[in-house]
């Protein structure tokens, strides 16, 4: 199982979660390319980090949006949606080159990633815009557009599993509007990811789904959160990058 | 003799400059790479126009500013710009290797292209960023510390002259606040261009200078810019780029 | 009846449509604030212009958007749209009483002008943003939202009608999708501006549509444009704007 | 006494400074207008915040930087740049109108402040823009161009002195990068204060100085210079807004 987290998401001045605390436990950092979040310095901060750690790296794309921070679906055009793609690996893999690694996945952002389950044009351009860099996985949600075309397109979808969030019966996640949308507790987090080594999430109503899911998504936005992440990652046990 | 021009330089809706139009006559592009032009989709598509006229591609990387177009000195932090030319190269080798060709040189932008003239730190900046994504030529201002600060780092320095500036006896380019600042005849700017052939530059007061240009800058930004650089191709009979 | 364009819609170095040209025909000058063009010193050239030439000064409010122009649909929080359009009238009043003059309507740009044809919460956002400065008149598309929202809101809502667009027998603009989207011929826009003197839009398939349009919107993006809007300005005769 | 401080520092999802414990503790607040800092659902939430606390507001204007957070010099053009102070103290005092209090005077941010202690020309600028606005008092720096523009241009000059920065001899702050730039005992601290009422600073050597400051400026960005600005406030007994 590889466990990955975002990173990277200051800008300026300006920071975000503790990359340093996460470098330390997880397998694969979604790192900002400067669209929704992330500068240069800390882009090539977070690449030489990484590679110290033996972290691999996956280029975080968003839209276009420091304000809204990549939150907020853009109506963009497919074309200009996958150049900004393209744009935003290369500059992040120029970072991961000087630091002696390289972008070796792609996960969308925010907005971008709940779009393209669904929307298969914007889908399709965050798959055109990776291939045109490079043939690179693509992590995304089970069942959305986004694997599906990844895949047509020949690239290796990836499955990925959320440590916090609560599924439906049917998988899908629960609506962030629902009380029961976060798992809160270190034991039900834990209890996700050993449930996880066997291909198995446990939905809300104690369902239990079957997943092929390859990574575990943590987040580390909170002094909570990164303690969450450091009990998900011992219950784990031996954790594996999956690109 | 090489011919580089600047290209790429609108942004979103806006234009500036006939790319095609120059494409067809120089042999070096000086691609904007986002930060005082240049948005993702014009990047790729003047990277297409020039691999399909076999003219190389250079980034032209700027300070961050689009509202001022590059054109103002900006105090940055000499490891930050070096991180901000890093990224640029990134994201437009990106977009060349998807139409099928690749970065082979460095040129600063406006107010970088005049602060590293005499600025130490931002030159070696600029250099620094550039190693860091690999040894490029650098293209620049004979004389300027940008030039010394690359050929000290091993990369190899590239003079260039300007079509359609007026120069001191001394080599300088004449302040644009005085009247012989720029050549405006076409006779003048041919002339300009075959002398150089010759490896002289004649100063406005009449002065033969002696020069290492191995690249001519023309602008493509008026009707009659595009005018000259023709008639400035034709007077150098054979180019060949430098890189 | 009223003649409205959009106005001070360069950025930086980039210049769009012949503003000068239009504040000779036109009686309201949709201004550009910040948000998808016009940066402020184009903001302010702008007012001064339309003050000498008697022209009224509206807010063109925009989503944040210079890279896609404001064309893109962005699902902003209802809360933050409404503080960034009463940021957007905010600063272009300032420009405005600088000039001698002030802001006296909003009209909203590109994609939110689409948006809040129909949707709701960003057509109050527009409303609320607006109100929170202070009650000006809107200026939209028969019918919509935003029209409505305004009108409870207590706000002057004002009709407007296109002096370009071909209207289905419905009252509706021709998608520009379909042939028939734009008039192109001289005739056919002076017959538009006749027509609405009497209260009537003659829909594409030769319909009578009854409308209580003050307002007409005009272009100046081409050359062509502004000879329409001219011919359009002499159809109408008097012209008075309407806030 | 006035007891001044930078709010509104963060921009859209990324936060800094506690802005709502110093509305507790000062009477005039610089608040951020979106060049540096700032997005319009900050501006108005502080400007909320402020009026109920019974605090001043004043427009913190800067270079446009976001990315540098108006730390670094830029060599704006002097027109354009009183066009963007006066952009922003419009938009700024939308949102405080809109909260039923007003901008009343105006502090130029980071480097915009340093350049124009020396900088005459970009000095004019922030006082024309200024005053393109309204008469407005502006705080700065004792002798500073700034406030001699100011003065010659009829607008009040207000001097500022800072709790907790080393003074030279001479009454000018110690740079940054000398040991005893900054002051971080509380004794110290509140000590500044007091000979503050008396009209004079001591300077990090001893000798005493003369002041005619009117606003004593402290700092948020930490939890222990919050604790200051309680102990200066304290120390200071009554304070009033200067504006």
């Amino acid at each position: 199982m590889d466990l990955n987290s975002d990173l990277g998401e200051g800008f300026g001045i300006w920071k975000l979660g503790d990359d340093t605390a996460l470098l330390g436990v997880i397998t694969s950092a979604n790192v900002a390319c400067g669209f929704h979040a992330g500068d240069p310095s800390t882009m090539r901060k977070v690449c030489e980090e990484a590679a110290k750690n033996g972290v691999k790296i996956g280029a975080q794309v968003s839209y276009r949006d420091l304000a809204g921070f990549g939150r907020r679906f853009i109506d963009a055009d497919p074309v200009e949606l996958a150049d900004e793609v393209l744009y935003q690996i290369g500059a992040l893999d120029a970072c991961a080159r000087a630091a002696g690694t390289e972008v070796v996945y792609v996960k969308p952002h925010g907005a971008l990633y709940n779009a393209t389950v669904h929307h298969e044009k914007q889908a399709e351009a965050v798959v055109n815009g990776t291939k045109a860099f490079k043939d690179l996985p693509i992590l995304g949600l089970p069942g959305s557009q986004l694997l599906e075309k990844a895949s047509r397109a020949g690239l290796r979808p990836v499955q990925e599993a959320f440590a916090d969030r609560g599924y439906t019966p049917e998988g899908t996640l629960v609506p962030r509007s629902r009380p029961d949308a976060l798992l809160t507790g270190t034991a039900q987090i834990v209890e996700r990811a050993t449930r996880l080594l066997q291909g198995e999430l446990v939905a809300v109503d104690g369902t239990v789904i079957k997943t092929q899911a390859e990574s575990l998504c943590v987040h580390g936005d909170t002094p909570g959160a990164v303690a969450h992440a450091r009990a998900v990652r011992e219950a784990l046990g031996t954790v594996t990058p999956f690109a």
